[in-house]
């Protein structure tokens, strides 16, 4: 039997099914038959581990992840609903029943009030869970840990869910939703985990069932056959030969050079890119040194990091996106003035902000100059979010003013790309921002499970966006890159290249598969499959069109 | 003196300015003199007149404004809060004093829950200094009646704001933020005010300043001069005229048909329409049928409705938008099952919420089918937030089967622009909604002020979509409206119908400016002044190149 869903990258994996438990069913309300001080005692006790195991993972998880956690152990330490545990054990119920009576009192209370307080009903209903499974000694809802190899399923993760996985452990991730650009989805990319989401048939699968998780097929084949068995391993198999190529720079099979490049979020993935054979850089974030901050860092504390990262890589190319903060990203020193966003995503973020901002912007720049003086990398500095033509003016001379050789935008707004051959006359090179791209361009969430099926870079309206950014640079004769997670797919990488991209930048975990992608093609090949994609009604359509394509050059050279 | 900002519309009118009232200091905490029974009853009754009165201006406002209000008259009525209230004037406090404690300690015990709680907390603010105002008999903030014609000027306008203006009182209206798309630039638009917004400046104003308002020129005479007041006079005057015009048909100079159609909320505003010489309906927005239901309304109810709107449009165009609904939107019955949403302008709303329940969609075709069968309009059925070519067939294939004769779609994703040429080979027409393309090309929340200077459908990337629909429009035959609020700028509606616009729909309200405009340029100029405004690098370059071709062709003309 066979399941649909959207396959992330092109790997299979082959293995026995573990779902994310189910939700506790409520406690009875039974009187409690060992009376209110046990009881009391059973509830004080959950209340208290499960408050101190959602700071520990909060302290593993960071960021965003953090908050959630330690607002969820907050609930969990209430005095005020302790109390009301308390009141209702001492009326005889059971604790458990206590609990979950409590919180749902307390969840009620939210709802009343309406509008946002409502929206933390689901936090107080997950510590409500946990609680009582606490108290009941069975398993709490959360990632399980079966001790061995996986294919975990579950509806969606969340970064919460993700922060502890064991990744050693999971053979495969298989969402019932979710999407492309969901949590699951990037985590599989950064970490290289073959991954089906949007699998709505996943929901029929049970715990140590085998199943099939064909990536590059977008399917899943649950109780496969010994033939089924047989050909997936045999992929599998070649799969891992493919990635065990020399680290060759990346061209496609005309030697037409397109340099891979690492996308990191710190210094400290430097050794593992270069290790997967990174040329370079194409987006490194500076986010982390900002986020757990409470002041902005100094600019001798940012030169440090900065020159850790060129050093490690000498003589290469590196691209630094400076602060890309806003309503969804608030750090606390540079957000007290900010009210709440409705739409963050189309709030006051990224250049926005750090123009709102510019002491941060030029404190950034100016450590990154100095870094780049003292070191022999390449360095290239990027704005986040740029939409105006007088924005990408504005970073431009304010880089180049603090001594940024090569200043640069990211194109991840679709009126940026629209303006891509004045934007590349107001700056030096553009790096396009697939995600959210897409997002802006299909208006969907990419982070929003209902809307996932609208979000594929494979959509021609994106790809005619990036036509238009490779069209300028072409003719301009400036640089185009692409740092989203569309240059990790290794069939969509050759539809880059044909639409002008200059290089690609990934996770370092991707860089094999793209590299052998490229090498199948040559460039007129590659702009052949571009056209293909643009002409194409929809993102399925491309996608077809173009893997039919490929299979036919495949065959022909008998290589498939 | 000048101050500059952004005009809505051309109009232009002098004035004493009103200032909104500024926040209340906070109440001094110094001991009661008149003891804690005096000082109760005067908490109290304030509580009570608050409360009353907030609940007063929501029946006035309905909608979201209602909820918003019934929210805060909550507050005004909780106990707990009271509780407090009482406590502290027992311990020495004034009324006020206490007042403004505890809320206060209210207010820091929702910021301490953080996330989404913490938002509240300008509610609660907003309530605490209508008690103290209360108490204190002073002005209370919100709309001041001065008692005679006047220039309000305000940080911004909420819809709880608006709700109560008399506008027959109201000169015009000017904001120091907010921006083209705000609330403000849209009531003012709807009622033909004069509004200048995000005009920094006028923060300078002080009560009875004399100011002239400039919409045309985007900008605040302070202090004017004789010959200043001479010259707005004489504008306003030829303005008024122009208004009182003949109502003919839309069209250039060159005797082109522009058809110049209403945007209606109501089938109520149907008179006014036919009044101001509307050659039928561009945008007939459904909305209102179902905000108030706690279930759907009935295919018999919504036929009678439709039924009233095309009886008063007898042999006209009537375009009827389906349900535009989302989590930003959200209707009791259809909503239950959504989550919260991140981003609700990136989420399940418009053809996306309503193929999540079918039945509505069919219910609201069947219904708009059956009322076109009894009367003589001209009925044409459109979508809302189509992305996908996919989308459109979907639309397309179920309102023909239901009996709908002349199906469409909205343009107002970036992606439906792109892809234009098979969105129309999908369907029957294309209508641009050009506040949401805007906010989703420019990736900026059209009802945010931090971002309201990136929101300008003059940005030729928002134009250069048009020109995409435009150009697919003609090549297929079909026709292309706009009934976003860019058609209501003369200026600008010229520049749509040169980049192919078949029809131009807007407030009622502004159909007379907007037909005298057309009828100053031809064809060949309108298509001039496009190409002008695409090449343009930004927004403010783009109006400025057009403004000056339309100066040119008034002064060669000698009207001008």
């Amino acid at each position: 039997m066979r399941v649909s869903g959207t396959g992330i990258g092109t790997g299979i994996a082959i293995g026995p099914v573990v779902r994310m438990p189910d939700p506790l069913p409520d406690p009875a309300d039974v009187p409690s038959t060992i009376g209110a001080d046990a009881e009391r005692q059973r509830a004080q006790r959950a209340l208290r581990a499960v408050a101190a195991e959602l700071r520990r993972r909060g302290g593993l998880a960071g960021g965003a992840a953090s908050e959630v956690l330690e607002a969820q152990a907050m609930f969990a330490e209430d005095p005020m609903l302790e109390g009301d545990v308390d009141a209702r054990i001492a009326s005889g119920k059971t604790a458990d029943r206590a609990v979950h009576e409590a919180y749902a009192a307390y969840r009620a209370q939210l709802v009343a009030l309406g509008g946002y307080m409502a929206e933390r009903a689901v936090d107080v209903d997950d510590v409500s869970q946990r609680v009582v499974a606490e108290v009941l000694g069975v398993q709490a809802p959360g990632v399980p840990h079966p001790g061995h190899p996986f294919v975990l399923v579950a509806r969606d993760l969340a970064p919460a869910d993700t922060a502890t996985l064991d990744l050693d452990q999971v053979l495969a991730l298989v969402t019932i939703g979710g999407g492309p650009t969901s949590h699951t989805a990037i985590l599989a990319r950064d970490k290289a985990i073959v991954a089906v989401v949007a699998a709505e048939g996943a929901s029929a699968l049970s715990d140590d069932d085998e199943v099939i998780v064909d990536a590059e097929n977008d399917v899943l084949v649950l109780a496969p056959t010994a033939a089924e068995r047989a050909e997936a391993e045999a992929r599998r198999a070649e799969r891992d030969a493919r990635r065990a190529a020399p680290l060759t720079p990346g061209r496609l099979a005309d030697g037409t050079a397109v340099p891979l490049l690492a996308n990191l979020g710190s210094a400290d993935a430097a050794a593992g890119a270069v290790a997967a054979g990174a040329e370079g850089v194409g987006l490194f974030r500076t986010e982390f040194l900002f986020l757990e901050a409470t002041s902005a860092p100094t600019v001798a504390e940012q030169q440090l990091e900065y020159g850790r990262l060129l050093q490690a890589f000498d003589g290469k190319k590196v691209v630094v996106r400076v602060l890309d903060a806003g309503a969804d990203k608030p750090l606390a020193f540079l957000h007290d003035d900010t009210g709440h966003e409705d739409n963050p995503a189309l709030g006051l973020r990224g250049i926005r902000a750090l123009r709102a901002h510019e002491q941060i912007l030029r404190d950034q720049l100016t450590a990154l100059a100095a870094a780049d003086a003292e070191t022999n990398a390449e360095l290239w500095v990027m704005a986040p979010m740029v939409a105006t033509v007088e924005e990408a003016e504005y970073f431009t001379a304010l880089a180049r003013e603090l001594g940024i050789r090569t200043p640069g935008v990211m194109i991840e707004v679709p009126s940026a790309a629209l303006l891509a051959d004045r934007m590349l006359q107001a700056t030096d090179f553009a790096s396009i921002g697939t995600n959210d791209l897409t997002q802006y361009t299909l208006a969907a969430d990419r982070l929003l499970g209902s809307v996932a099926a609208l979000q594929s870079p494979w959509n021609p309206a994106v790809l005619r966006l990036i036509a238009e950014v490779g069209a300028a640079g072409r003719g301009l004769g400036k640089p185009v890159g692409i740092c989203g997670e569309a240059a990790a797919d290794p069939l969509l990488a050759v539809v880059l290249v044909g639409l002008g991209a200059t290089s690609l930048s990934m996770s370092s975990a991707a860089i094999a598969d793209v590299r052998a992608s490229l090498l199948r093609f040559d460039a007129a090949q590659a702009a052949a499959m571009a056209d293909l994609a643009l002409a194409a009604v929809g993102a399925a359509e491309a996608h077809s069109a173009v893997r039919a394509f490929a299979a036919g050059i495949a065959a022909r050279d008998g290589d498939g």
